[in-house]
């Protein structure tokens, strides 16, 4: 059982590592890097490098718990089969007309190397901010048996808010790390970290990665 | 073209009423009444009752425009086959057991009479926050040809905003009418908002009821 | 354990009843009466009334047995905002204009006298001919913890053969009980039985109601 | 206008090729070699390679149209996380355990040399029947404004049959080419053809090559 708000996770006290994954939301060099796709929207990318030893820790953690460690991927299909012209022109209004951020294939698409990636781990690439819209996660998850779902990564407000909630709509049981989430934008990345409380828990729970190492470490 | 941030919308200048809908999200008693699901889960429904006469005109103002208006209505399912048992425990845990707060056919669940639904507009009921989840409503906007959207109606952070990620990961060119969503939780509201515009307009455009008014008037 | 070609069912031999549903697909007046949607499309429902006593036999046993009964409905939503203009088109082909055929709220959309529909039995209304495209079937099926269906109803070649598709593609595990579907069109009907046992079982299983009461009663 | 049966294609005369896509499903070797996973299930793969010549000839006449092709490949993850316990007991049961047909990056899994995939195609690689349930197929097609599709490919009861019902459902326009679709089952070949005309069209139309072959020469 993980200490969290408002609630503690899982509510029915039964953390089962099977059926539990860790998301790793989007820890791409396009997010991370000083020039990658969200740096060149003009936002700085260290809060989300200062995450990547917590996110780090927890994926050993859950490694060692026999938790299943899924990674998530932004970007375009290679062949931008999957570009609308609004997408194009909104890249062009942001000087990334001509470029390969966010492309499937290209070096920014990585993820950067401070993040473990294992052959055991399992990546899904996705267009969307939501990994669960045109893409294979949920028929993986419901493939692995897997109900509860932790989750880290960048960036709070967008990609992983979407996700989460995608996933609490689907009935996941769904718990939010604080300290293993971040965004560029301090303001969002705090509102959406209260917002999974609201309604005494809309979106889950919301802990930390100390809570959460804790439990970890006393199953 | 409606005055918008971080642009105009729609981005192209195209605004055709035939292709568009305004969206109007859970109007309910359950949310807007003093004692409705909202209400009992600690919130304050003045916010939402004070976007009433906002909605309204815009909803009118869409209708001579030929905007096409849907209704959202959050509820489980009468005979709550949609019910998992965590919700239920949820439920419990807000003094709600044995209510029937949020169900379909409760007096609650209907739109409250201010709201001037007609026999034309048209109505997806919906478990999820988000309305395109386990409903038809994508199904409707495809038949209907409807591409761009407007959000309006509460709560701005939980179902207006779930409802327009799932939107805008559709690729539909989605506007949020400011001053004609609300939530209890101010602070919630203001940076749900905030988000809509973040990387430069990730959740699409935001906007506010007399940019909208102005622009259907001069259509 | 129910006997079944290619395989028993389920496969690993463990036929739970809280974790299996019975769904009845589309026992409706307008395919099953002789001036309904069926009968306007030019097929004698004969075939179809001739089932009957079959799914009426297995709805009591799975009842008896504590296994989930689900009906679904074909039919366009009451105010036709999910119909096309090529369905429009269609309809008036096939003489239909203006008729309420296939409606929601239509004579034509309740399900027959015959079928014993009870208050705790799951109802699904659908336009598409797959019962989990655009609807909350996939929803309620996890709610429920249900991971195993049987399949009856009609027509076997359209409705039936699109849910099983669509159940087999989301891991449910699958029988179709041949002497509880029926078509129109007795050709369709043998092959899309057949069907189901194509590449040793690429639909689940294929057996019949004598089989399936069979296995009930020893539960 | 591409004559078809029940009727032409498309119902309202416009043939439009940017708004068309020609869908080759599955020409994989694991379906149409000696070796392959269809050969291991004990079926003869010389039906699906005889199309090969009118498969070839339609991409050619589609490229020059101006209408887009579409590959889809079937094939677990190279991961093996989207294979079910089911899906093993029923490679074991086949002689399959061990194997990598219908794995991602196998030898089997890629699209026989007859078949010229070009780099402005697209390829949409799925686990399930269907191509568009856990794929990015459906996000593709609106992205390229593609409402009418042309089927060829393999199997036509299985993978053709199912994708083109999903089309069907989610308001595609769809024809069925007759003479370039095959399967190892003669009679669940013929059927699934038949099946697409029940109920004046109800999985849209069907023609042959030559028919589309005229009908694109005349654009």
């Amino acid at each position: 059982m993980i200490k969290a708000k408002p609630f503690d996770f899982p509510y029915d006290g039964n953390l089962d590592p099977a059926a539990t994954a860790l998301i790793v939301i989007d820890m791409q060099h396009d997010f991370l890097s000083v020039d990658g796709y969200f740096a060149k929207q003009g936002y700085d990318p260290s809060p989300l490098r200062a995450i990547l030893p917590t996110v780090s820790k927890l994926i050993s953690a859950c490694r060692a718990a026999g938790i299943r460690v899924i990674h998530t991927r932004q970007g375009y299909r290679a062949d931008l089969a999957d570009m609308t012209p609004y997408e194009r022109w909104r890249r062009k209004r942001s000087g990334m007309d001509g470029t390969d951020v966010l492309v499937r294939g290209s070096p920014g698409f990585e993820i950067v190397p401070e993040i473990d990636v294992r052959s055991e781990d399992i990546i899904v690439d996705k267009t969307c901010n939501g990994a669960f819209t045109y893409t294979d996660l949920e028929h993986i998850l419901h493939a692995q048996d897997v109900t509860h779902l932790l989750f880290a990564g960048c960036t709070t407000d967008v990609c992983v808010h979407t996700t989460l909630r995608e996933a609490c709509d689907r009935n996941f049981q769904c718990l939010t790390i604080a300290d293993a989430c971040a965004s560029g934008d301090q303001y969002a990345h705090e509102a959406a970290l209260h917002m999974v409380t609201v309604e005494n828990g809309i979106f889950g729970t919301l802990s930390d990665s100390s809570a959460v190492l804790k439990a970890l470490s006393e199953l």
